[in-house]
């Protein structure tokens, strides 16, 4: 059983990741519809990033838990595309700064190990996607598409983002080969 | 500008949907490693239903809103397709019986009807996806894979689901015209 405290973190996380997975679809659909073609493809690989991280944060319950409230922070409602990416780097922020430092104390002093794990893979790719929107953005609001040169590429394991011509052989935050990542 | 409860109870529903289209999708990678390649493929469709009650209620929101909190219940925690099956019905239950129809009945109250409209989309859809799991559940039950005959026809405006050979010509919810509809 995992306990109680790790618990509500595993469950506000999960909640967490599915909105934003479910943001950055929606806007990756406005992106499309604007001709932002690449800022597009940057939120559909950061979208499954999301999934990764929502998908081990619900494994690592390891078992089933019913009538579960997720109390979840988000930034919320419609926008253009520079909006969006004002919100993207908000809640991006928000993990790195806020919740996923507080989530990893708590899971280490309660000793649960695999809830820890979980939450360091994302904290990494948080970091990395906050740094990929502010890219983005940039470009965005000097009127150009995000400048992207290559794909973005994500790692299934831990969720690890890279654009650019060649991710590394190994990823840099769970080692997994590069051959298992997907690319958008 | 949305009225506050109206807003919490939009905001508490994207994140509801929002974890039921990360869940189903979590549930149909599961029943096709499982074997279960009819089961996935409705969990897939449902997904997309979800996806379209989630982009319904975020746009219902009409404007940006900061630093806000989703309360969503959730039922949750890893399973095997059986189980799987069993937690999506209890989650359409809980939509049906539960939760939209105080969202619709504080929505109408507040004569926010942009909400009004995306709740009771929702509402009827969830019917169906109920129906459609405790089918497939049967069948997952009995040791067989879930009897679909056609393919998983989901409307884009309100996720109603339809499950065989052919849709009806128009959305018996929203009305949209049937060449609008997504397969799975
Ligand atoms: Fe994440
Ligand atoms: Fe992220
Ligand atoms: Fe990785
Ligand atoms: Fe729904
Ligand atoms: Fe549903
Ligand atoms: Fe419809």
């Amino acid at each position: 059983m995992v306990r109680a405290m790790t618990k509500d973190a595993l469950i506000a996380a999960f909640g967490g990741e599915s909105m934003a997975h479910m943001r950055y679809q929606i806007f990756a659909d406005i992106a499309e519809k604007e001709g932002f073609k690449n800022v597009s493809r940057l939120f559909r690989g950061i979208a499954y990033a999301e999934k990764v991280h929502a998908s081990n944060h619900y494994n690592a319950l390891r078992e089933y838990n019913e009538d579960q409230i997720a109390h979840s922070g988000v930034p919320i409602g419609p926008g253009n595309t520079s909006k969006n990416l004002e919100l993207a780097i908000r809640g991006e922020e928000f993990e790195v700064k806020e919740m996923y430092p507080v989530y990893i104390d708590i899971a280490k002093m309660q000793g649960e190990n695999e809830a820890l794990k979980s939450f360091n893979f994302a904290l990494k790719a948080e970091e990395i996607h906050a740094e990929l929107y502010k890219q983005a953005k940039k470009d965005v609001d000097s009127g150009k598409d995000f400048n992207l040169k290559g794909r973005v590429y994500v790692c299934p394991v831990c969720g690890y983002t890279y654009v650019g011509e060649e991710p590394p052989e190994r990823c840099p935050i769970c080692g997994a080969k590069r051959e298992m990542f997907r690319d958008f």
